[in-house]
């Protein structure tokens, strides 16, 4: 990992120089074709040239994952002329920091050998990360240029679900025996002659690979050279198991500030670790995942895919939500002689039914948020509900009257104003009902919360809305 | 930091073994109460306390984080029980870990003197995070009891915005010269005796303080003892300044895989840190406050709050849903004279309106999201509109035509169909165009796009699904 300040200072900078000489890359090739054949090979092999190099050179200055970030900002096109000029060397390190989306479309465009070759920069662990990805038949010949160990590793982390800590865990582990001096261990280190990334601490073992304990970078460095591993190291370090979800992991490392955290199996063998970059990009992804699902989009999706790719990536939401609207029209459908007779019905209902969906939703962000952080338990889900429905109340009689009063004005019906105030109030609880229900629901029975609430919150406050206001209406209107 | 296994196994036990204790110690209290004065003394000072002192054991096992976690899932009574049986010298660490909403309540049940003792066991850094909910007098006292290197550090810090990295930073700096030897140094570190947390770097400086390097633990520890610190070190070290953005370090940290980092002022003196889990504390809570601000909570809300205080966090946007609902409301009562004659447009229009939010916030979910990663921007924001403006328009003949063969089908009128389909295409293609335009406005004028964009896709989607709707139904079946 190279750690240059001038890198971050100018990523955007850096895109926009991409960019101006990929246009004049283009503006070239443009002059060459109108050209037709006279001096084509001329200006060719000079400007053009020329150019590329220019483009090259920047390229290669670049931290891998800036690289990855212009990729992704390029448009197909662009993208793969950028991704030609790529040393070979570094393939596998960006095809890592692309998005899964923009990581396709690059590996369609190699070949073969091509994915060997940048296959062979990676790790094991980052190799099972690829995996999916990548052809069947490179798949294969890449299984079978690993040694013995290390097709095991990938087999191992490729059995591993990706959101488990045997998905996020890494092979980087740096053993020491708990009998020598750190003295001793301190000239292990110097004959090892580098560590890996993160690494702030030693695993200790016995001969079996079991874990012992973990002596840190910061123990060893300050302690009398004449001590044992065993007097100075944690014997309580906090230890993962590869089958572990991997967000109970992300919640651990935040708790108590962890840089790295050993795996082991079942028998305490140490089996792998996990640093604090890879949580990072699990929380983060996991944040995007979220944010993405909540709009109806099953995956990321990349800026520049194609129109048809895009609606089928967002057609099953709206298909559904659809579904949901279809059964409010029925509702209104319901009352269509109420709405014949009272045409004003049908301007004040959306409101009822907004309102409620807005004030549910606020009421299911609240659950959903105690249930991630496990707030949320059966002890004390009564005072939540008690709580919801005390603050609906409210609402629905403050708001509820406001609009009363508003529809009063308006159509000059002193009932119409109590009808609208009435099924305010009745809505905002219902809406608060569910908006406890339905997340501890859906966590009940497995499902991520934070994805399906708002839509069924919304399906029952909208039909829920106009059944309540119309069914009143009709009761004490007609 | 303690790393303790069995804390992190048992994070629910804990919390349920806590409220079985309380229940008890409630159960006891009632009995003591409804037994008049007979042995009144007897039982309280025998089983009483004995529960008390099992509940303090208990407490007193588990990690700062852990006490923090159980005191956020209490209700406010049993929750101050809690806090008061917490050993004085963890008040401090645990009033850090809590969050805003609960912090205020343990400190108003905290009298000045505890207060002041809880603040001293804090770093300078920490005690910035916790300052501005303080009363007034104790933070005076707070001030006068520091020496002046921590009063100038506590006034630095304190006046860094919460979300810079003046904000995030602390000051547990190791220094060294670069002119000794790796032997030198690594005496040095003995003679400290323990280095703090998350150190994985020492930071080189000249006299005058200005950052010269860092020398990461790791090559501190592989490299030949003769060699000298300026050899080892790594000179291009990624700094940042106390007044850039956090969220911009953040993912300077992401993408440089950085555990902690120097910050420097204008002159490269050196200052501060940043850590990689106040980096991650950071993420996490801008990824709460997103969520909780797309919802209209305008800050996080203790679970336990009052009612009243529910409803003054949850107003402002309701508030704001009740007018443009309103708008959308009036905009129907335009053509309330169509719907008279044909009742079926009532059951018909929240559908045109619906879809065309949910379609709008699918865009702009993408949009928000590239903004965030840097990859929106002028140069590709016309290919952007044409993609959305494609998908909308195809995804409008789908469901446009899926829903006036079914308006067809249940009203038997074949135009009324054929002004459902145009309505739908023309209202899609309306929120994709607003899906784009509207989060790169606020982005422009610099509002957070992630937080406002929903609701006003949703106003614009709303109402003019109703006016396209209603206003082609007027024009072409009247």
């Amino acid at each position: 990992m190279s750690e240059s300040q001038e890198s971050k200072d100018s990523l955007s900078e850096s895109l926009q120089q991409v960019i101006t000489l990929l246009d004049k890359h283009k503006l070239v090739e443009d002059l060459v074709r109108r050209q037709s054949m006279h001096n084509h090979d001329l200006v060719e092999s000079l400007v053009h040239k020329q150019n590329l190099q220019e483009l090259q050179k920047k390229l290669d200055q670049l931290h891998s994952a800036d690289v990855a970030y212009i990729l992704e900002a390029l448009p197909l096109e662009q993208r793969l002329d950028v991704w030609e000029l790529v040393k070979v060397e570094r393939d596998g390190d960006i095809l890592l920091e692309v998005s899964d989306a923009v990581r396709q479309t690059l590996i369609a465009d190699m070949n073969t050998d091509e994915l060997l070759a940048a296959a062979e920069q990676l790790d094991t662990d980052e190799l099972a990360d690829l995996a999916p990805d990548l052809p069947k038949d490179v798949l294969q010949e890449l299984f079978d240029s690993l040694d013995t160990q290390n097709r095991a590793r990938l087999q191992s982390a490729l059995s591993y679900a990706e959101d488990s800590v045997g998905g996020i865990m890494d092979f980087d582990i740096i053993t020491i025996r708990e009998n020598i001096s750190l003295e001793v261990a301190l000239r292990y280190m110097r004959r090892l002659g580098s560590l890996p990334d993160h690494t702030d601490k030693l695993f200790v073992v016995d001969r079996h690979e079991i874990l012992l304990g973990v002596l840190p970078l910061k123990r060893l460095v300050v302690n009398d050279l004449a001590a044992s591993v065993a007097d100075v190291m944690a014997a309580d370090a906090v230890v993962f198991h590869p089958d572990e979800p991997a967000d109970e992991t992300a919640k651990a490392f935040e708790r108590y500030d962890l840089v790295t955290a050993p795996v082991v199996d079942e028998n305490n063998k140490l089996v792998g670790r996990v640093t604090v970059d890879a949580v990072m990009d699990f929380i983060r992804e996991e944040a995007e995942s979220d944010k993405l699902s909540m709009a109806g989009l099953r995956e990321e999706e990349d800026f520049f895919a194609s129109i048809w790719k895009s609606v089928q990536n967002r057609w099953a939401w709206l298909a559904l939500n659809l579904m949901t609207a279809l059964v409010a029209s029925r509702v209104i459908g319901m009352f269509e002689g109420s709405i014949e007779k009272i045409v004003a019905l049908a301007a004040l209902m959306p409101i009822v039914a907004g309102i409620g969906g807005n004030s549910g939703n606020q009421t299911t962000t609240m659950i959903v948020r105690g249930l991630a952080l496990g707030q949320v338990a059966s002890h004390n889900m009564q005072s939540l509900i008690t709580k919801e429905l005390g603050v609906a109340l409210l609402n629905g009689l403050i708001w509820g009257g406001v609009l009363g009063v508003i529809a009063y004005a308006l159509y000059g019906n002193f009932n119409l104003g109590l009808v609208m105030m009435a099924a305010m109030a009745l809505n905002l609880l219902l809406a608060a009902l569910m908006g406890v229900v339905i997340p501890l629901s859906m966590n009940k029975f497995g499902r991520d919360p934070a994805v399906g609430s708002s839509v069924l919150i919304t399906a029952v406050t909208d039909s829920g809305g106009f059944l309540i206001f119309l069914g009143l209406a009709t009761i004490f209107l007609m």
